[in-house]
């Protein structure tokens, strides 16, 4: 078996491939390597995730300063596995090593839910009599048992239960057809499923009964849009090609685009994670951003009866946001010329599996990056943006949650987040009130009220890794109207506050003063503004945590109680609600609420890592369902003071005179896109009006 | 002349074309007919706007209600003239009729200052004594007073000139060479152009002199980025093609595309006008808009120092977000598939102009539109989704504003604005400190704080005239944590308040609450959730107004003392820091501070008018300049409550497949994009993990 694992492990280090880049994800056969290793010494466990251990990053960074003369950091896996009799361990490999540096067994903890702990449950539902009991009130015969579906979520905390006994709640579904949509059938029962024993424990029964609803199905299907009419007709093709290719680069994992360059990586936990972000700033290789990760998620539903509070999933560290990731497919989910790249996993029995094209890496045109014409003569410049997309969708049961990673010409970092898929549904009887904690999107469907609060870990790395964050608020000048200091009372400035420890720096949006966060390097300032060189946060979709302090969902959300923390920097502090999330009881609070628990800690001019909570709080109508059209939300991240000028000046136009140009009515640069054309309708100009326009002559 | 009126206007209601609609915009044809009305009553004058006085609401309603049988309403011209001794008229005319029917002399009012005044200005400083001796002063030689150039603003208002005389300050700038931007170099004085006299009447001088910065030119034209390396050549053509042609139906100025219906109009201070825009809802044609447009905008300036506060452009109330617009590029401004409209003008002689290619009709490919994955199976839904784009861009001096106003499929109208173009500037001595009221963005060159501040006028008709706005506030739940009401403390719901009366509506953003606003028609509810049909305004960007109570730009732009302002209807109420706006005092504060005053006015299921105020504060750093890179805004109009479902159901899926489908592995609806292409370098795919991928199959 060493021999096996030698040889796999072979391919990366020596031989035919180049060795793995230290942040490239553990590939299938390091995966499988580890897993042999786990085997040999533990023997038959459950596994829960291989996945890399990243290099620490005092290390991490040392080697990506000169990679040539320094040890290049070791492959080491992180391993969680649940042994028999849910004994849950968790443990690191030194892979090339070929030998477990780490092993701990863990008490009171649930490692996440993995998708083939999911799809475990309905099965044992569909046979469990209480479950046939509960589906014939609810009037479901017992022989349509296999209409009958569940969505496991994870139990959030239930009191009754604790952390010891591995747990899911079923929430449950009818299909009269199997291809009808089971969310506008909700049943009004929750099982409980305990997974070591793979049986259902408990059910949880409503006071106030509610039949499966009698309402015809609500579809979104072909056959259902053919039967009310069809698909329309009048939507011509859109072709977005490149003849030429993409104007990226790919070495590895490695992206070189208009500029940037960053490693793209991807774990079970976060999904995508960009590392070691620069800007090449005219020869300047700077620094940007050490680690940019969507690091925890939490949606807490608003309806105060039992027991939808247990509604609050963290999709990310209770079901990870890499283990839900969708295969992407061509000309659906991407349009143009796109890169995927695959992901790797462990699966229960210790295989490596694969997640095929699950990251999509494509351009885009942007639109106008920048424009100006001189009102006197018509000298023009105008210059089109393009933009780089990493993106992956991952489904976390019912929702969808598609992940863009933008990267623009103009330095800024784009983080938009489309939510789309099926809201989350819940029975109502015929004229049953939903009191307002949630909205009858359809007959019998109460779709309750919700957030989708999401945490962005951003490790700053800001010409340098000692970086310092200040609040921005737009504020009003001293003086009264008529003062000296401010006579016409106009006077007005952005007012910076310096999070000089972690205390300072726990705050939250305000929208009366447009605040913003700069992320800067106080050790360097910008020569012309003399401000110091900065990132700023720009991110206005930042609802506050509405479950109440001392609830479950504040006790075990602790990151999102607060629109930013920021701490110091710490090679294990990575997953913001704790490591092993489900099941937590929020007594005490993990992550963040243990991590700012020293408020002092300076993080003035220190290494940092900043986490900003943001998202929207969702309020059904029926036009969510039965499928929702995509909600988007977005922040940036934008240089201040970073670069001198405007860093896309050199990006080609596609028109630009001078006003000499001008004059002399020659000279003018015209690089127009020629393929653009005008409407014509019967072999015609549509109007004549427009047919004599040529590109940006005036 | 009759004669050549008569025939002139017959084209458009009798012979070869049709009558003009009466939202169109008046043709090059009806202008001229209507300056010769003007002219044979009242001699040689000055034109300032020959626009279409739009019919009135209720006539025009019963119009579009049943055109065939409803007399046309009446083509209205709306005529501001200047005559001889700045004296300043307005009028209606009645094309048709030919005849003059109101005719008005304004006292102590200036309409605005057109393209034409502000060209005139420049040519005047340059050969003003007291301008040359301040230019020498300033270190430019007398011989060089070709290289000076102003931008002319508005006054604002300036209370030692007042109101009647017709006034612009000149903002000074140097030019080392005629193609350098003109923005590094500011002057520091500010000469007052008097527009009667055609003379300079004032200089204002500050007490602190700022000679002409001695930095090296910061351009963005083609030789200057070719001198400090060149275009850079990495980034490769994205092609837009629609071979098929777009997907929307134009008649005159009507657009019909993906159930939505609207005319497109324009005019000289809003630029585009959208009016009576429905949503043919399967069959059933449902108002939405009477008409939406951007009203009014001001941009204040926050430097304290006399005479920045007169810095405080209402750029469509004082220049016309019309008369400024660009002439667009097939290519640049716009890719793919264009259809262009015209402007047509008047100029100050009273000759028609016309601004080819103003408004620009096209559609992008807007991503997915939704997407559901049943993790069971993996039997998916994918649909992306298209927009269609309406837009414009106009120059106001050193800015450019790109205002796009989009369409989507699921009912939403979008409207996105980004500004570009170059800072405002002003001097700077070395070493002076901009005291946090600006940013030195370039050695000498001080951009002030500023905002943009937008109001969107919304003119609903939702389901019908008669409209109600609710405050929606996401809110928690009564009782604390342990309460019999909100045992597990998560509750939370939308807190709808009803603006009953106009005072009640004056309001501002909460970003606390995440606070949107619903535009209901309280006599029809959704048969599904039981609640008033309505569109939701979702706005972000809503920075208050921070020039202080009292101050002149509080005085001069009321409407941006509030987010929102709700007024009952009113043919008149159009403009909402009054009809004419360059010189206004503040005292009394026009428009909607006017329309307000009866705070008990009844906006409760009636004919209403929503104010918008959004924008943002700009806060300059070197990043903005020699020129900006795009920044953008947005806001949502959503369906809620208005449609039973998802309205885009329809929309042809990229790809779909049921459990059914699955089960039996065929069946599946495939119409992915076949132009879309794996990455390949060097004729082989880049990667071997995805060339084996296809279209949606798992
Ligand atoms: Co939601
Ligand atoms: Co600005």
């Amino acid at each position: 078996m060493a021999l096996d694992r030698l040889k796999s492990v072979a391919q990366h280090v020596t031989g035919s491939g180049p060795p793995p880049h230290p942040f490239d994800p553990l590939s299938n056969a390091e995966i499988e390597t580890v897993a042999q290793i786990v085997r040999k010494e533990h023997g038959k466990v459950n596994y829960n995730a291989i996945t890399l251990s990243e290099p620490r990053k005092k290390e991490m960074m040392k080697w990506l300063e000169d990679p040539a003369h320094t040890p290049r950091p070791a492959r080491i896996a992180d391993v969680v596995v649940i042994a028999p009799g849910g004994k849950v361990c968790e443990g690191l490999v030194d892979i090339l090593q070929g030998k477990i540096t780490k092993w701990t067994v863990l008490e009171g903890v649930q490692p996440l839910i993995t998708m083939e702990d999911l799809q475990a449950v309905e099965h044992i539902c569909r046979k469990d009599p209480k479950v046939i009991e509960q589906c014939e009130i609810s009037g479901i015969p017992k022989e349509d048992m296999h209409k009958v579906y569940c969505d496991p979520w994870t139990i959030g905390y239930d009191h009754r239960f604790g952390s010891n006994r591995r747990l899911q709640q079923a929430l449950m579904y009818y299909r009269p057809h199997v291809d009808d949509s089971q969310y506008s059938f909700p049943l009004d029962f929750c099982p409980i499923f305990d997974a070591e024993k793979q049986e259902i424990i408990h059910i949880d029964i409503p006071e106030i009964r509610r039949p499966v609803s009698k309402a015809k199905p609500n579809n979104y299907h072909a056959a259902s849009v053919e039967a009310e009419g069809g698909y329309r007709t009048d939507i011509k093709p859109i072709n977005i090609t490149q003849p030429d290719g993409v104007s990226f680069k790919i070495d590895g994992r490695i992206i070189d685009w208009q500029n940037w360059n960053f490693h793209v990586g991807f774990n079970y936990k976060e999904g995508i994670v960009l590392n070691n972000i620069t800007y090449n700033d005219k020869g300047n290789v700077r620094p940007v951003f050490y680690r940019l990760s969507l690091a925890e998620m939490v949606v807490p539903y608003g309806n105060p009866e039992h027991p939808h509070q247990r509604k609050h999933a963290f999709d990310l560290g209770e079901y990870g946001g890499g283990y839900m990731t969708n295969s992407l497919s061509l000309g659906c989910d991407c349009k143009g010329a796109i890169h995927y790249m695959d992901a790797a996993f462990v699966n229960r029995a210790g295989e490596s599996t694969t997640i095929k094209n699950a990251v999509c890496i494509h351009e885009e045109d942007a639109g106008i990056l920048f424009k100006h014409t001189d009102f006197r003569d018509e000298s023009v410049i105008v210059t089109r943006g393009r933009k780089l997309i990493i993106s992956q969708i991952f489904t976390a049961a019912n929702y969808e949650y598609c992940v863009y990673w933008i990267f623009h010409q103009d330095g800024t970092i784009q983080l938009e987040i489309k939510l789309t898929g099926i809201l989350n549904t819940y029975a109502l009887n015929p004229g049953e009130d939903t009191k307002g904690w949630g909205t009858e999107v359809y007959p019998g469907v109460n779709a309750h009220n919700h957030q989708h609060l999401f945490c962005l870990r951003i490790d700053p790395n800001i010409d340098g890794p000692n970086n310092t964050v200040f609040q921005v608020d737009a504020t009003q000048g001293p003086g009264e109207v008529g003062s000296k200091e401010n006579p016409y009372g106009n006077a007005f400035f952005a007012k910076k506050t310096k999070y000089s420890t972690v205390k300072e720096a726990i705050s939250d949006y305000d929208g009366v003063t447009s605040r913003t966060w700069d992320i800067a390097n106080t050790n360097k300032l910008n020569p012309y503004s003399h401000k110091p060189v900065s990132y700023k946060l720009v991110s206005r979709e930042v609802p506050r945590l509405l479950p109440k302090e001392g609830s479950l969902v504040w006790k075990r959300a602790g990151f999102a109680r607060h629109a930013i923390h920021v701490t110091q920097y710490s090679d294990d502090q990575t997953c913001p609600a704790g490591r092993h999330v489900p099941q937590t009881s929020g007594e005490p609070s993990r992550g963040i609420p243990e991590w700012i628990a020293n408020g002092d800690a300076s993080i003035d001019n220190t290494d940092i890592v900043v986490w900003h909570t943001f998202g929207i709080t969702h309020f059904p109508s029926p036009e969510d369902f039965p499928i929702m059209p995509a909600e988007p939300m977005t922040l940036l991240l934008r240089p201040r003071n970073f670069f001198t000028k405007n860093p896309a000046l050199d990006v080609p136009p596609s028109y630009c005179s001078t006003p000499s140009q001008v004059a002399a009515k020659s000279g003018a640069l015209d690089a127009a896109d020629k393929m653009s054309k005008l409407v014509v309708a019967g072999g015609e100009a549509a109007t004549t009006s427009s047919s004599s326009s040529s590109c940006c002559k005036k």
